[in-house]
């Protein structure tokens, strides 16, 4: 087996620092008056080392594969659902394609791991590991060389997008039960109580989410070695074939100095882990929204993330990272495009 | 002087909206997973009584203006700055040009009462009432006959947009010490205590915070009649003219069923009086984003606002309008574009 190197990330070099902020200090407008979008405008020229940044060829990759979890209950919508979307993310109509279309995205579809064939589908790429994870509530999700492999095709698919030109790319999923897997991931690698981290994902009621709760809880307790000082151990025993490509895609994606859009829970959990494995990874992304999710709240606060948008989305597919990208489009703009008070003749504030 | 007429505003007819409910909830994706873009959808619909809307050559409307209470000391920035600033607009330089661009949204500048001539600048349409208003510290700020010349210019303006098409249309505002109007308004109109109306502005440290409150109260002192049981009072006294152009500006696009994005605080402080008069333009109106300026939060429970940003903004201009309106687009697509559970071929969630 090929194992996942764990690139040697370093944070972005500082040096430019003052001079992005100074650029942004002589821009037409009270200082810090736009806010957030300053810090967005800050991490993107830093991620770039430029102060002329550019956004090419943004890409939305959605992930998705099945888990065995599914079969203990935890989900309010059957199994099935996660092969009849990639076929609707494949034929153009879900949210994800409707968002992307309107913002200027390229979207890819992987098969990471669905039970049954795409192979009448071009626009779904053939990723899969196996047909859906094992049940984590009796063993392991997956084996070492499985996860592994998922890993390096994540970075793989990545290097290939990022040799087409992108520099910006957002990360999504599709995975009925995969709350449950992010869930527990939290739980593990983020050291917050289980019962913060379990949701109700596609919609369970309360009667659902106390047992989706007691079945994580019986699962946890069924692996009492994996205790998170491992995170490949924790990824690999309740991880999905679809959060593990997304954390060798993020990854990757750092690597080779890309903007990295974060969506929601399950895409959070997948960095969860490769921040565990490469706490420098964190510079490199920009959060697209808190989603409604109860465990991802949590989850952003252990990544201490300021996500951009607070809409109360609980749907996946990437769809947080392209509403949010035409935010990261403002914050470029404003940096670039903006006259300076000197160009434009208009007197800054009176120094006290 | 013609006397600006209140137009008689209904709510939508809700009669569509469980049609529309329901070609939300055949989409597929979760029930509500779409969050505040789903009751985005909702609103669109209603406003435009229909189950296909459509967004149409998208306007942002800058209102300029000078304030005679900038001469007691209210703001960081000199007076000069508004007219520096129409410059910078109707050259393409400032933060909304950059994102009216950006996002594909017209921008109309107005001249409503700014000091000194643009008759140089054919892109600043000359609405001008008076070079600035007059000091609230001691006179009304303009007339009643200024006032309803003010009001009616705005609706004039949006009538003529409208004409071209538009159907949506964003309202901004530049004026140095506009934040002092719009703070003395929430105050009379809103019921809020003067301490929490009162906020930095462009950016007062510690002590020109507290002069500025100091200013206000006495203004509001030395006019004791003015108690906010007259909308229109209020608006004379201590109103701008950028301030009472976008209330008729905002009336008239409600009575001709558009979709009204509403910026910061001093656009929704017009907007508070426009309520005042006719509490039926509400429902017209999607709140782009919640200002870091401090007495915005408070007008927005005023108005039981649900923002769609929330970033830190204090800029003004109708940039937070511009930002917001990719995720209003994206509310219509969903709506329009997403395939449905039957169309896809999608298992519903399973009925209990």
């Amino acid at each position: 087996m090929n194992e996942f190197t764990i690139p040697a990330l370093r944070p972005p070099d500082a040096a430019l620092a003052a001079t992005i902020q100074a650029k942004i200090d002589t821009k037409t407008k009270p200082l810090g008056a736009l806010g957030q979008l300053e810090a967005l405008a800050r991490q993107v020229a830093l991620i770039q080392q430029t102060i002329t940044p550019v956004l090419h060829r943004p890409h939305v990759l959605v992930f998705a594969a099945d888990h065995g979890i599914a079969a203990a209950g935890v989900s309010a919508y059957p199994a099935d659902v996660t092969h009849q979307m990639v076929r609707n993310f494949a034929a153009g109509g879900a949210a994800i394609n409707v968002f992307c279309r309107l913002h200027g995205l390229e979207l890819r579809v992987v098969d990471a791991g669905v039970r049954g064939s795409f192979a009448d589908l071009p626009a779904a790429r053939n990723q899969k590991i196996a047909e859906g994870t094992r049940n984590f509530l009796h063993e392991p999700a997956m084996t070492p060389a499985e996860m592994h492999r998922a890993l390096n095709l994540g970075a793989a698919l990545v290097s290939e997008v990022h040799g087409t030109g992108c520099n910006v790319v957002g990360f999504g999923e599709m995975g009925i039960a995969n709350t449950s897997s992010a869930a527990v991931l939290l739980h593990r690698l983020g050291g917050v109580p289980l019962a913060d981290c379990v949701g109700r994902g596609t919609g369970l009621d309360a009667a659902g989410l106390a047992r989706k709760h007691a079945v994580l809880a019986a699962a946890v307790a069924a692996h009492p070695a994996v205790d998170g000082t491992d995170p490949l151990a924790v990824l690999a025993t309740f991880g999905g074939f679809e959060i593990a490509q997304l954390c060798g895609a993020m990854l990757r994606a750092a690597e080779l100095g890309m903007v990295l859009l974060i969506d929601g829970f399950i895409a959070s959990a997948a960095l969860l882990v490769a921040w565990r494995l490469a706490p420098a990874v964190l510079p490199s992304c920009v959060f697209s929204h808190e989603s409604a999710e109860g465990g991802h709240p949590h989850l952003l606060r252990v990544l201490s993330a300021q996500p951009l948008l607070r809409l109360g989305l609980r749907l996946g597919e990437g769809s947080g990272c392209a509403l949010a990208y035409p935010l990261v489009q403002a914050a470029v703009a404003f940096f670039n495009d903006m006259a300076s008070f000197e160009s434009a003749g208009v007197s800054q504030v009176a120094a006290d």
